[in-house]
């Protein structure tokens, strides 16, 4: 088809025996046997064996084949045959190319490390190397189901009138939200754009507008303390829509879920997805994205411990907290207490506990430090509530509710790994909804916007709105889960000013605070904004959790890492005076002296 | 189908007659008639009247509809009718709907400007209003064709076999190019990211990746001093492919174009596009983008002056320049010595010309001031080498080539416009190909790449180049023009380690600098790059000039001034100096001193 190549190399089959062909591609592997040399040529669509033999070939071209290194770029003439020895491995292995003619278009140089080698690769190396990398098969697959994911996106969009719309990524800091990225203005001195954390405000601008089904993948930007699974820089599907009420959205985004899951994971999810009220899913499972892939669900044994004898737990539901068990099933005999105490410091080091008490049931009775404490109609009681069974091991937390969901979500997918409690051939998506409007920050000693202030609240929670009952009001709201990852989340916006003015006001803002806070985009709502709603998804992690790759960085075409950096380009770097000068700025670091 | 609407506004036809219906959408247009109130309402889809009656719904209903303003959001039920006096103009004018009951959605304030009215509104309002702009229907319509570009590109480059890979917006200054934005790391302090020009370097990668097909709509960045048309951000289909020569890559871009073109305008391109060589292209339209719906094209006179008697054109010639002529057909009569004057002056302030000569042919014969200067011989030598009839006016530009092609390019254009030559629904593709591969750069009295030092060389050129004749050397590139604007443009790359390495000689960089400069790319093709070349396209000119709209601003859903402000956001702005501190920066700009 051109002067490279007839085929491509996953095309060549036995029906093709004969013909003279054109090939290109990479040199995979290549071994001597009995004066044949053999090469498995590469591109992007497969592997096919190529066979040099001065029978065919001249003896030039031979010896040069001899000395191909290993990824070298190669393009050969020759003529399609049977093979001998066939592979049913691969769809080409039933025929070989016998080489009359090789040009070789660039030789390799000594690799930093083999391609079809050692997957137990430094992530460093890969990552300077990153166009090594990608070369390798789990890496090229990546890529390649990440286009599909998203041409399956785009196209499900595009068919339900969804219209694409892109946002500027030079613009202007946020008043709420996580720490900005800022860019110098160099005509504008003194002044800085800041990258969008969200297009958030411009889509709810275009409902404003009269777009009425608004999409768009969008690049976002988040300066924060980074963590081993987060990107300063990441790629969001953003959604809005108008005229709509939670019910109709959900039902939207339900259809592209499944599209986009069939897409990529060639399976079906032919089900209606659950929906979970946010309380419900706390209580369960002490998580807002529960994983329910498997049991191992939280017990409530408040009631009981409110009279019981033990003071630990009696004064912790005295002071307004819960009291919260789960049970690790079969594991009685295997949970040495040197792994339970791994549990608990499991639950008091990253999330607060302050202890975990445990119960075994063994053949021969109860068996823990804390049985003393309880009269043996109590411990009955703990036993029927948490449905344990002989054999099992019942975890409890005491303390404020936050803590025991924090503790206990945590033990509980920490048992279900590894006990081996989670089918990893399964997925199982779920809506969480109902989330509260407003959390305490215990730090600054008043109440925030959960999700944001723009958020609507439940038509059967406005008295309670109104009346100030600030930790009962839900929203409407709702995020997709999918194997405890919340993959994309949202909410049906407040499109009244006065609701928007009272919320303002319970969050303790002004009048002329918001204003000076939310400026145009509050001003925006005075010129007719329809009823809308709309929602993100997380198109990195989604993806992530389809393909069951352990890191983002998998699955993101040039990652950084998690200082941020890019290990390929050496981004971020130094640069001149010149361009600091044009900007009118100083850096005021030193790093001799931090 | 929801609460809101069981139809759109662009919907319901004489076959809906008697069904009650549910409608939302803005008030577009309300008139109050012997006591019935027509409103036009509108939505995405188009617009529906409703009339308000007491016949048919209570007065408190129709005194409610007797006050809305012109842009409020209502949701109406009522019975569809057949209309009285039918609108031919709209799809949905043979009925019209009788409402029994109206919900205020939301009240709209006193707007900045009528949405239906004023054409002729400052660009300024529209910009600081822009979700009230983007309401009209001409901006609707430039939205909604510019998702059914970008979905059709997309669509045609999936079923082509590209992969759609993102690459970082976060990354490395480049060390060509244009001004780079720059974002200060704050985990990296004293470091920064660039935001990419364009994705160059990293889908050549891609291709040493073994991608072979690459596409991206990407977001590109250039921090210029503003011009009308550019845009600090703009948006690049940016295109790459593998083993592959120029017609390949050509002939796959002309599929694309056609595909694009036809889901946009409607209309056909169905030829094959002409391809020009640019020295071609220089020499009869003074221009390597020719707007080729128009004749008036260049003839050289060169010959013909280098032995007349004129000094001024004589002596150019000498010093090497050339004499070229452009016919302005039939205007002898109508072109004042004023109107000449002004001709001369856009060659001279613009394009540098030192002045430009006119010969009026009139019944009379011939009239120009330097007439004089010229045998008669010499005379009805110009007037058939520039085929002008009686009628006509020939105008001169003697001097370097560079400044000839350019001012005489731009006079052809002005004419072409101001006289109407150009058919305004005429679209004309076309191919410039063979572009040079170096420029002379006067004021740094060098060679630079005139594309870019990766642009491949000609094979029947390469002796040229080995030789050092610079100015013959031609490229294997390729730029896309449509009615005069270049939208797209390319080459093949050097793949070739050593002809890379001749070329960074010849651009006077050594082995050590070209290293340091170019790096890790340099190094990344050390390692079996295959034989690639791309492409990439402008789309938002391109989407601009299918459209016939006068700005690119018309055709980017959220454009900047062109001091490169949002006035809608009032983005770049002041921020924290806190901010600043966290990224160890000191802002020098003081402005009430510059």
């Amino acid at each position: 088809m051109t002067y490279y190549r007839t085929h491509n190399l996953g095309e060549l089959r036995a029906s093709n025996i004969g013909e003279t062909v054109t090939l290109s591609g990479w040199v995979d592997t290549k071994r001597d046997l009995g004066g044949l040399t053999f090469i498995d040529l590469r591109d992007r669509e497969g592997k096919t064996q190529i066979v040099f033999h001065t029978d065919v070939a001249e003896v030039s071209v031979v010896e040069r084949a001899q000395k191909l290194k290993n990824e070298s770029v190669i393009k050969v003439v020759g003529v399609v045959k049977e093979r001998q020895s066939k592979n049913a491995n691969i769809p080409t292995g039933d025929i070989e190319v016998f080489v009359t003619d090789l040009e070789v278009l660039n030789n390799c140089d000594v690799l930093p490390f083999q391609i079809s080698g050692d997957e137990n690769l430094s992530e460093n190396i890969r990552l300077k190397y990153r166009y090594l990398d990608l070369r390798r098969s789990q890496m090229t697959r990546n890529l390649k189901m990440r286009h599909k994911m998203i041409m399956s996106i785009r196209n499900y969009m595009d068919e339900k009138g969804f219209l694409d719309v892109d946002t500027p990524i030079l613009t202007k800091s946020t008043p709420e939200g996580a720490r900005d990225f800022l860019v110098p203005s160099r005509i504008n001195p003194g002044d800085f754009y800041a990258l969008p954390q969200s297009p958030q405000l411009f889509k709810q601008l275009l409902m404003i507008s009269g777009v009425e089904k608004y999409f768009q993948i969008a690049k976002c930007f988040r300066d924060e303390d980074l963590r081993a699974d987060r990107q300063p820089e990441f790629t969001q599907l953003d959604i809005e829509m108008s005229f709509i009420e939670q019910k109709d959205i959900m039902n939207e985004i339900e259809g592209l879920a499944k599209r986009v899951f069939k897409n990529v994971t060639g399976e079906s999810a032919d089900y209606e997805f659950p929906r979970m009220p946010y309380a419900e899913a706390m209580e369960r499972f002490g998580s807002d994205k529960p994983d329910t892939r498997f049991g191992v669900e939280l017990k409530d044994l408040t009631d009981i411990m409110a009279t019981c004898g033990f003071k630990g737990f009696k004064s912790a539901v005295e002071a307004g907290g819960i009291v919260k068990a789960v049970v690790a099933p079969g594991v009685a005999e295997q949970f040495s207490r040197k792994i339970l105490t791994e549990y608990e410091d499991y639950a008091k080091t990253y999330f607060g506990a302050k202890g975990m008490a445990w119960i075994k049931l063994t053949e021969e009775g109860v068996n823990s430090p804390i049985a003393k404490f309880f009269t043996e109609e109590e411990m009955n009681a703990i036993i029927a509530r948490t449905e344990a069974k002989v054999g099992d091991v019942i975890m409890i937390v005491a303390d404020r509710a936050k803590v025991v969901y924090g503790a206990l979500g945590a033990v509980r997918l920490k048992l279900g790994k590894e006990l081996g409690l989670i089918n990893n051939d399964e997925f199982k998506f779920l809506w969480v909804v109902d989330f509260p409007m407003f959390e305490y920050d215990e730090e600054e000693q008043r109440y925030k916007a959960q999700h944001h202030p723009f958020t609507s609240i439940k038509a059967e929670d406005m008295q309670l709105f109104l009346d100030g009952e600030m930790d009962e009001v839900r929203t409407n709201s709702y995020d997709l889960v999918l194997n405890g990852s919340e993959i994309g989340g949202g909410s049906i916006r407040i499109f009244n000013p006065e609701i928007q003015s009272k919320v303002f006001e319970k969050l303790g803002l002004s009048k002329e605070e918001a204003q000076e806070k939310f400026g145009f985009f509050v001003d925006a709502f005075k010129y007719g904004a329809p009823p809308h709603g709309g929602l993100a998804f997380g198109i990195d992690r989604w993806l992530m959790v389809m393909l069951k790759e352990q890191s983002i960085r998998d699955v993101i075409p040039f990652p950084k890492t998690n200082k941020g950096q890019c290990l390929m380009t050496e981004a971020p770097s130094k640069v001149d005076d010149k361009q600091l000068e044009e900007l009118y700025l100083d850096s005021t670091y030193n790093s001799e002296i931090v």
